[in-house]
């Protein structure tokens, strides 16, 4: 089956901040699957707030991206809730919008997921 | 790069009441983001109270819709609620069902957001 | 129009146990609208719930069965809750991770939703 050569890049959208946790376990869960997967996960909306610096999920930002996951910022909602980029955990990469990478990767061939 | 140049179709769904405010804030944003794109945004479950004539949100959604998108209100979801057409915000589409859209959009080969 | 004659291959994933009453109907509708579709209904997180043998909901899955659905629990989400085969209601199948397997079916052509 051709299917399991390939290497799947996923864009997974999180959104809500009351679900964050679940998402972050399976954005784990998707990596413990496909451990070859090229994984991007864009934060946006009140669900920003799981890339601040210092806060508990610290932690479980970090070793998705120890683990080879790109983490992304969405700039408008930083903006609504005035965190600046030095307020976001190290490494966290940031885009003008999140709903525009979202679209723009899926252009490009990647598979959508919305957690 | 040809993603540059093309016009990227994007189909939206938004399905919850308790997340459209959110959700109507990441449609502005997209078409801030991609002002050429063609959005169609999907209104079903919940979330249909967004499009009823007369509500607070009626502003935002006309907004989007002066800005071209093309907002859709999911018929099975009127039912539920008893909404009538005439209870619609003007210059809304009715759908049979909102999730055939979406799928329909997507065999079309348009671009799945959900917010 | 192609798509007319097309059947439609559909993943669903459902993730939130407080909005799945709104999503069992969601895919009802899918049915109603598309029959010859061909639909997938993965459950995880906390919407693994559903799929419990003897809760409410049992009648609501079996129905979307009936009509050809093939309805998939995620393994670690069970496991999260110390959920055991022998008490997923009957004909329900098990994946090793939901996300896993909505990639999967995205990467061999089928159309995503996410209620």
């Amino acid at each position: 089956m051709r299917k399991e050569n390939m290497v799947h890049r996923v864009i997974i959208q999180v959104s809500d901040l009351d679900k964050v946790d679940g998402a972050l376990v399976s954005c784990r869960n998707l990596l413990d699957d496909m451990p070859d997967a090229e994984v991007e996960v864009v934060f946006h909306q009140s669900a920003i707030e799981a890339v601040r610096r210092g806060t508990p999920r610290e932690g479980s930002v970090m070793d998705l991206m120890s683990r080879g996951a790109r983490i992304v910022a969405c700039k408008n909602s930083m903006r609504t809730r005035n965190m600046g980029e030095e307020e976001l955990i190290a490494g966290v990469s940031i885009v003008k919008a999140g709903v525009g990478e979202i679209v723009r990767r899926q252009a490009e061939g990647w598979i959508y997921l919305r957690l």
